[in-house]
């Protein structure tokens, strides 16, 4: 028997998240490190009123952003669905919101359910620095070649061995995974990456960014992006672009 | 003879800052204490290669940001003016930014100097909290009435005793201040209020925005504003208003 089968409620909840004041998503042994997890953990704790474990839809790092992360939590307790994102948000500090929450299947999982994802990436790219709001972009004060650069997302969509675009730390069966798209909007000074894909490789979206934004500033060939992809050699790759930039926008399930 | 005629030099800087993260700009004699001003003068004798004092137009409390406050140092050291915003934000943290440098005369004084001052505050007006930014604004989840405030705004324009939209702690000899208009302008959820007088008294724009939101939300009357001028008494105002949505806009000289 699986040990969530114990209780009568599954609860899928979606969240929104600054990450710039957090050590990632998960929770660390060291209780002086503050993560995204045991700051909804305590909060559930304390509505629930009993222990409460929270499963994510995958991990993010320090300081990266989620405007929807979903998670799922097993309870006991009856409190209505439609009732729990106010009595959480009260619960909550002012940079992690609960938007929604549903009751799901007792099998369902954050992570083992999700099909896919949607990370944005982004870049404000002015020559002039700006003392505000540094904890939400990626700064990059040279011009970029925006062709270059829409070249480089269509070689990279598909489904290719991605193990040069990631860093180790995880340990993962496969390399291989599919982008279905990189969509590229540019609005002013900001550029917005958009990635959809059925998985992302540990700081997978980072390096790509970073590798891009070499190749629009000119310093590498586009040719380069084939070159990771054929070698799978991280060396070759660019620098991994800040998490500042990187925002968790949706989780696809069934 | 004054200290600052030893000096060969009088230079005058525009500085943008994040104030998030600092506790204001006054110097503190707690060295744990971090504020923009001994930041400032740490990059100051780092490339001026001398103890180098800063004075400014006007403090900035815990949290409020600036996108045009001024200083003023005297130094013996011949960099060029035009040299010294790139040497200081090499030797800034991205927070602080210094925006222009020119040289002025030994007796200018940033503060003596200054005929008036530009805030601005923003309001974020959403039913929806966000966990971004809330840094940068005043998140007011209830309706207001635009119209009360706007005749609000009228009703403080002009010479008054602002004592009773004062906090104490600060000497001030008189408490009488010219607001020559107070300019809202509205965008989807965002309501800038720009101030523009001939001076400010302590937490001044936080207390006046603070009653202006309870008169928009129809927690006080208009007539309370009025009240407050003529009795100068501070209990009767509203809350002051958080740090998070003032920005020193703008200094005045000659």
């Amino acid at each position: 028997m699986n040990y969530w089968e114990t209780y009568k409620r599954n609860l899928k909840a979606t969240i929104e998240y600054d990450g710039s004041h957090y050590c990632g998503f998960q929770a660390q042994v060291n209780p002086e490190i503050i993560t995204i997890q045991e700051t909804l953990e305590e909060a559930l704790t304390d509505l629930c009123r009993e222990d409460v474990r929270v499963i994510s839809a995958g991990r993010t790092d320090s300081g990266v952003h989620a405007l929807g992360q979903v998670i799922n939590f097993y309870t006991n307790h009856q409190i209505p669905v439609e009732k729990i994102p106010y009595a959480l948000n009260q619960r909550l500090p002012r940079d992690i919101i609960v938007r929604q929450v549903e009751e799901v299947p007792l099998a369902f999982h954050a992570r083992k359910y999700a099909l896919g994802k949607h990370y944005q990436y982004r870049v404000y790219n002015n020559p002039e620095p700006t003392a505000f709001g540094n904890d939400y972009f990626y700064w990059v004060p040279y011009p970029m070649d925006e062709n270059l650069i829409r070249q480089g997302c269509k070689i990279l969509e598909g489904t290719h061995n991605f193990k040069g675009f990631s860093a180790s730390g995880s340990s993962v069966k496969t390399f291989t995974r599919t982008i279905y798209y990189i969509n590229l909007r540019r609005e002013g000074d900001w550029w917005y990456f958009d990635f959809y894909g059925n998985g992302f490789l540990y700081n997978m979206v980072r390096i790509i960014v970073g590798t891009l934004v070499e190749i629009g500033k000119g310093r590498q060939p586009l040719s380069l992006l084939q070159r990771v992809l054929d070698t799978q050699d991280r060396t070759l790759a660019g620098k991994t672009a800040p998490p500042s930039g990187l925002y968790l926008k949706n989780v696809f399930y069934p």
